[in-house]
């Protein structure tokens, strides 16, 4: 019998009312596709945890966390009591470097019962791959200020790029396209006027589609990239991107599929490594913390993914299914798509669509 | 009788084609509200001179344009024939950095006659400005390559702000935002992810906020704030953003309206210690030059913001209604818009409706 070890972590705000309901997914795609999962519960990650021990996580987080077959992740960040500079940079964006989660990948597909922004567009007609690269690039704490405080006062910022790590998102992202049926593949640049990192990506591109003959592919500079995003989302397959670009493309394609509340990710160490944490896009989201509205899908949609991950493909594609299903019904949505469901009643359906 | 000055450079492509239109408009405004335009050609910043002198302008280019008043920029670049680095560092870039036009402004108009891509959107919902920086930030050449060719190939460019360069970009657009109705700026940070320059910009946008408590202002992350550009662009009145940011929020804008066809922009220095470049924000298009069917109507308006700058502000409102009144009636407008016109007729009509 397989049994996959899940770290689960709420994390913060919305993250601990949303994840209840990923797990009753998780556990109901288990028990029908006949595997086993092997929840472990954690309170770090978190900024009540960092609020009581002056640290987002224990020391030993990474012996921890660090050999389970994947991380299920809530949502962190609550700026109003710990700025997000030591929030963020003390989970998220540390599992991504210690555990070399060089891949950040969403979907972006447009669902039914979700409304696009973007005129005459329906379920189907948007649905693509945003590949980000996820440790580098843009990312960096690299740099300093000179002449502080007077009219003099610079601050530099060096954005860095290795081979290995662009060459390593490359391959994942042309990998992924050649197993798509479109087999295409657009790269996000700004060789233009980003001037030395970016004429160094395109280089790399180029590179890598030598490896990947069957594989058509393209560019655009991102400032029209994101026009296109708007103008022409239907012409996208799987778009590789850097940190910073793949970060704004990976939320404007779930704008431009409705909400970027039902928007699931993956944080991704595809040599298993390390484990990869799978988190839904929407942030802990304060505002709406405590009232039960908040919707289920970005997080259960993330458990699909890290279903994936760890091999369990049909039960993946059958909660993806399952969420399609929900989706497509009134009076099982969540009140930010106009439904009257509360966030459980909307995990139930999920769960029992299944 | 006041006089202007202005230097013409239609440059590359469709910019050849749709100056003449934007020249045009701009003596039919001058004849009508009674003031004089001394316009002088130069064929340089373009690849044609390029391929003719190795070099994209003369060395004593500052000499002859830098004492107009404006300039009047069609087009530049021809990435077939000239490498985007060395056409447009050589004439654009080097415009903004010579002649310090730190400022980078372009209107975000959902204009009569054109659809938006988004839904339910019409005329009027969407109005407002972007203010780019347009001198330093991410757009450095500082920087370079180690370990080139091997595994531990590495670049590294640095991003640059100086409080100057901040500091007098944040006060234009409070500015601005300030001779506004709505009195509201939201500004564009990252300062969550590139952890040491965008800090840095939240930090002067506070502190410069404090001469403006007049003005409302909130800010976005990068990321989210292209997401409500395309589902809340009612939101927004002035939007300040560094270089790069600015770069991209000044074309997803323009494509929520419908179309970076006809977009103007502004390349200023306010203090006009040198000329500013008014210019229209498509490209050469090489893909349609020659076919006498490009739209001029970013040219023109581009022509409306130079007078507004040079202080013809009744010209300048003037030509704005006529384009909305072109745009509005079916038959005048280019193809792109699904109309019959030539770039010639929806010149001539803009012209004749004022
Ligand atoms: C051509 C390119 C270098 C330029 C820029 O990025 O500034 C263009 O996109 C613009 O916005 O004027
Ligand atoms: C919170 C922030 C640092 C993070 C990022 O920019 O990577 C977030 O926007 C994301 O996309 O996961």
């Amino acid at each position: 019998n397989r049994v996959h070890r899940i770290a689960v972590i709420p994390g913060d705000g919305i993250g601990k009312e949303v994840m209840p309901e990923g797990v009753r997914v998780l556990e109901a795609a288990a028990k029908k596709f006949g595997f086993k999962l092997a929840f472990d519960d954690f309170d770090f990650a978190s900024c009540d945890y960092y609020e009581k021990h002056g640290r987002m996580m224990p020391e030993d987080w990474k012996e921890k966390i660090g050999t389970h077959d994947a991380i299920y992740f809530g949502a962190v960040g609550m700026p109003d009591r710990v700025p997000d500079h030591i929030s963020l940079w003390g989970s998220l964006i540390l599992f991504r470097r210690e555990f070399d989660q060089y891949i950040n990948l969403r979907p972006v597909r447009l669902m039914p019962g979700v409304p696009s922004p973007l005129a005459n567009r329906k379920p189907g007609d948007i649905d693509f791959w945003v590949v980000r690269e996820n440790t580098e690039g843009e990312y960096s704490a690299i740099g300093g200020k000179m002449f502080p405080g007077t009219d003099r006062e610079v601050v530099v910022q060096e954005t860095v790029m290795s081979r290995v790590g662009v060459d390593r998102v490359l391959k994942f992202a042309f990998e992924l396209a050649r197993s798509t049926p479109k087999k295409h593949l657009t790269s996000a640049t700004k060789s233009n006027g980003i001037a030395i990192t970016m004429p160094y990506w395109d280089e790399r591109v180029k590179e890598m589609a030598k490896n990947y003959t069957d594989v058509k592919w393209n560019q655009f500079h991102i400032d029209i990239l994101t026009a296109h995003f708007v103008m022409n989302p239907d012409r996208f397959n799987v778009v590789v991107a850097s940190n910073l670009f793949g970060d704004i493309l990976s939320d404007l394609g779930p704008a431009c599929t409705g909400t970027i509340g039902i928007a699931p990710s993956g944080n991704i160490n595809p040599e298993r490594n390390f484990p990869s944490v799978f988190e839904p896009v929407h942030g802990s989201a304060p505002d709406i913390f405590g009232q039960g509205i908040a919707n289920p899908i970005g997080q259960i949609w993330s458990g699909a993914m890290m279903l994936e991950h760890v091999g369990e493909h049909d039960a993946a594609a059958a909660i993806v299914k399952a969420i399609e299903t929900v989706l497509s019904q009134d009076k099982l949505r969540t009140r930010d798509l106009k439904g009257p469901a509360s966030t459980s009643e909307c995990g139930k359906a999920v769960a029992a669509a299944l």
